[in-house]
């Protein structure tokens, strides 16, 4: 499986995606998922990817090949992100059919589908899904993110975040955290993530990095986003049987949490599951 | 669909459900779900049910039933928790095989899962989860919860949160905003939704409370949590190429959110979509 997200504010675009592929539980392997396509001043994409590893693959390969034609329809020249988007999609079809054909039974899955986002010189930034039937359709200011494979863990932090006005740095921290859920939540998506922002106007990568685990962001939020978390739900309203705090915003006042992290500890043994 | 989520702290059990039955999109309705036995002083438990809504209504059925019948093999009969849970589980498989039995070809799914907790006296309280087989598993310190039904949305609050030492008010929390997540990002869960408390050592239901949208408690979940969430990212480490806060604890010296709701705009129209 795998899991890409694409948010579209008003300051720009982020992209971030997992890189864990799998065939099967026991034949996982890491391959880089975002893909990016610059052509400073002039236009900028990104392109994610979910489905069948040889397709996507085939369809990058593609997508380069053709941007360096400078004769050939290709993301360098049509005029309009929608072009793009539609051009995308009928790259990602060929490379289905093409998968396809060569098994007459049909029992495997060629089919893929893309996130492209970016800024073409004159326009402003945008966002489109790309379905596996090479169709496509656009983020929008109520929904201002676009998520592909392993999506439902990582949807809830977005749905409550993310909105147009969010600052770009601020919704690339969420769709890390989107990420990360879904890493914690689900073996079939896995570190490292990929992570891209695309500034409006800037018509270039704005910025790009991977995070590993030990990445100091990543690890941050590892030590202290259910730390933040685990105090805000104490800071929620109490139920009408509790004693009322005094001031319901003052995590100090309440007990401290226990400590997450503990020294190795006696095997609790088998009485503490089932009875 | 539905989303029921049981937890056990060290304090008790804590049982949330929603109410949203639908046989397709538009054949949508409320039924409970979450069902209270309740023998103070000896023993009481709570059922939760996922799945098709005639064999989990007649599996409760039956229960009641035996249990008014001082002979019969009962929720009231057993010493130990786990043969309550084996017994749930006979139940749950005679009252799909009789449905099924109706529909020779098959063609509607009877089946149903449940979770089952509660305490007997002279044990611990307990949590399980009993299978469509009639099998179950039971919660455990390292996985102190367990879900049935649309589980994906609101898993990675529980899972960063939940462990054994979790107050259980808190535990209570978290299970209302693990069902908010999944009620704002699956149209298939919904409101009202029904909450259950045993605190250990009680014999009974602790507390048990409805929560509508107007709630004091659901409400406010609605108006600050998400906010809570936005500045708690905002509070995570910048990133390198980003202007370092003086404190990144220090929230306030962030430039203002803007407002969550806004009064009635202007449509923005149809050019902010794609292009």
């Amino acid at each position: 499986m795998t899991y890409c997200v694409g948010i579209e504010v008003d300051e720009g675009l982020v992209f971030a995606a997992d890189t864990r592929t799998n065939a099967s539980l026991d034949d996982v392997r890491v391959h880089r998922k975002l893909h990016v396509f610059e052509y400073p001043g002039d236009r900028a994409f990104v392109v994610m990817s979910a489905g069948n590893l040889a397709t996507t693959q085939l369809a990058i390969s593609r997508l380069r090949r053709d941007a360096e034609d400078p004769d050939a329809r290709s993301l360098r020249s049509f005029r309009h992100l929608f072009e793009v988007a539609e051009y995308v999609g009928e790259v990602l079809v060929a490379s289905q059919v093409q998968a396809g054909n060569s098994d007459p039974h049909g029992g495997i899955n060629t089919q893929a589908t893309l996130i492209l986002g970016g800024q073409i010189a004159g326009e402003r930034p945008g966002l489109y899904l790309v379905y596996p039937l090479g169709n496509c359709i656009a983020a929008s200011p109520e929904t201002p993110y676009l998520q592909i494979g392993e999506s439902k863990y990582g949807k809830p932090i977005l749905d409550r975040i993310v909105r147009p006005e969010t600052a770009l740095e601020d919704a690339a921290r969420c769709a890390v955290l989107s990420l990360d859920s879904t890493i914690r939540s689900n073996l079939s998506v896995g570190l490292p993530v990929d992570l891209a922002l695309i500034r409006a106007g800037d018509l270039r990568i704005s910025q790009q990095v991977r995070l590993e685990a030990d990445t100091p962001l990543y690890a941050e939020i590892h030590d202290t986003w259910s730390r933040k978390l685990e105090n805000a739900v104490r800071t929620l309203p109490r139920f009408p049987w509790e004693p009322q705090a005094a001031d319901t915003e003052e995590a100090s006042a309440l007990p401290p949490l226990p400590p997450r992290r503990v020294p190795a500890v006696k095997d609790p043994g088998d009485q503490s599951a089932q009875q």
